[in-house]
């Protein structure tokens, strides 16, 4: 058989946001796995824990005390990466070459439930998610030009803490992926007189093959360039540069659409999936941004079980990202999952 | 106090070679850790294991039986990545492009002792990795573009067996990060008139503030932009676009600094240190490649302890690198580790 078969054919995909490839090698989905498990922290966690620094009334490592907060709380890290106090400071050598960086990071509990995640929460609680990130960023883009909007969820994501949250980190300059990207938007926009990120969703909306779920406004696909093995892209279907320019409307139909991706996530191997997700949008200075288009993407460790992931290490570390399972073989098992937690059906 | 100070303030540094920043906040290696810790494996483990496919006379997973080697021994990995036999097949969609990729990947024993890793091996069995890295990229290169030389050690770098192996991935086209890396190499030789990693070791060497280890062909330094806690990038002393290109005293002093830089690393914590390491040099279909340097890389994930290890994660994934420590503080930390490796001195 000499027909291609991206199921079967070791092929590479091209990442059009960040100007590289993936190699996809399907075939080896195949092979035994004898390496590191995970450990999957079955725990009923209590909707209090008074050892936990985000629960309500509880004292911070630096001696503040946590207010009674309802619905979402939001802080400025006690060992933030970056500071508002930076002497400017720069060195232009070829080889030798930095300039220091003035910024801020910030905490954001989703609940102040310690016992849920944010698949856990109802849609209005996680719109009120939505409308902090979208009050943080209207904040922090007075001063900075760029803001970060991340969660890491779960210990094998570097998460120290259970308590339902995510952080903020927002800075003067692009940061290097960023910048990458912003030059792929802009160069696609040149080339095509379009948005790169609004075509692509039409385009998968129409071909549906990658499609995780939908509503009228956003769409979840597994990108045909996805480089973790469930991957994902929150896309919006209508045309929007900035977390900051959501109507009311457009964070609640969000709200639904991380809700359907996180519980679909949590119900494929039945357990709290572990992942990183953030926001990107045009940066807080550029007027003439139309080639930008708001989006989130979740990067889930997890391959095959709660317990194996796949390791991103040698060859990818050296020379690209390597995947096993195809994109849409992953996007056809995520649309199969159920849209009911998996906790509610068991409780 | 308005100066500059590295250690405390936080500062982004250029990789010149993949053309993108890392952000440095040393100020926050003093946050305590409550995360995920990874467990360590004191085990003494036999020089022969009756259920290692690595070992001699064992039959691995496809019915082959390993031979009753000596020194090192390769084989085709038993679930490539990349295989021989693949059908042409391209798409230049600007959203949804791809092609297949032709190659190989192979397996190659360091050692018939199962007990042993690198740093345990003696020079002269180390100089043998070293000749059939270089033997296995000259028979390769026959075929290949592109020879990628790696290892992962440790189960946290996604290594299943602990017999001492690494592996080599061989393919037709250049690897994102290789690619990257080309045009960098190519742009400073256009600029500068000299060779941007030669140029680079001479300046480290003389600078004498992050350099590990050094002998007359070779330097060990923690790169002004090193992204990983303890990274460090192995450079030669002179002119050498290609590992085929190693005289057999230079494959000995090579296995020298290979010994000492991993015997530091098991040194550092006192557990064998996980890596991934690998080798970039010319593409092997290039004939003006004078702007092109051989040199080694080591990305160990390990932070503070034999447990705790940094996790690029949320801020890593979306924007960029961020570390704690200086690479000026981790190369004083990895030059005062001894040169005797703690198991012989334990025992
Ligand atoms: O080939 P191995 O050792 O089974 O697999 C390991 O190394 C590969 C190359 O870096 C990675 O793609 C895998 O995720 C990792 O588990
Ligand atoms: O700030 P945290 O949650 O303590 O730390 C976690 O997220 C950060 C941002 O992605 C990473 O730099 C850390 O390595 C990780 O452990």
């Amino acid at each position: 058989n000499n027909q291609f078969d991206p199921t079967e054919h070791p092929h590479r995909r091209f990442n059009p946001l960040l100007g590289e490839s993936v190699l996809v090698s399907p075939h080896r989905a195949k092979r035994p796995w004898q390496g590191q498990e995970e450990s999957v922290d079955h725990e009923v966690k209590p909707a209090y824990d008074e050892n936990c620094f985000l629960c309500k009334g509880n004292t911070r490592i630096n001696g503040e005390v946590n207010p009674d907060y309802e619905g979402t709380f939001v802080f400025t890290n006690d060992f933030a990466a970056l500071r508002e106090d930076v002497p400017k400071a720069s060195k232009s050598d070829p080889l030798f070459s930095m300039q220091t960086e003035r910024g801020t990071a910030r905490v954001i509990c989703f609940s102040p439930d310690h016992s849920k995640t944010l698949p856990e929460l109802s849609i209005s609680e996680i719109t009120n998610v939505v409308d902090t990130w979208q009050q943080q960023c209207a904040e922090l883009s007075q001063t900075y030009r760029w803001v970060q909007v991340f969660e890491n969820k779960g210990a094998v994501m570097g998460c120290s803490n259970p308590h339902p949250h995510g952080q903020i980190w927002a800075q003067d300059q692009l940061p290097s992926l960023v910048e990458r990207k912003h030059h792929n938007l802009q160069k696609y926009y040149q080339q095509h007189g379009s948005n790169l990120l609004l075509d692509y969703a039409n385009r998968e909306f129409a071909l549906d093959e990658r499609v995780v779920c939908a509503n009228e406004d956003w769409l979840v696909v597994v990108p045909y360039w996805a480089a973790w093995p469930f991957e994902t892209l929150l896309l919006p279907r209508f045309a929007i540069t900035r977390m900051t320019q959501l109507t009311s409307a457009q964070q609640i139909s969000l709200a639904e659409m991380i809700k359907q991706i996180t519980v679909k996530y949590d119900n494929l191997f039945q357990c709290s999936f572990a992942y990183s997700m953030g926001w990107h949008g045009a940066p807080y200075d550029d007027h003439d941004d139309s080639f930008w288009q708001l989006h989130g993407q979740f990067f889930p460790p997890l391959l095959r079980s709660a317990t194996v992931k796949k390791f991103m290490v040698g060859y990818e570390m050296m020379a690209e990202a390597q995947r096993d399972i195809t994109p849409e073989q992953a996007a056809t098992i995520l649309k199969q999952q159920s849209l009911t937690h998996y906790k509610e059906v068991n409780a």
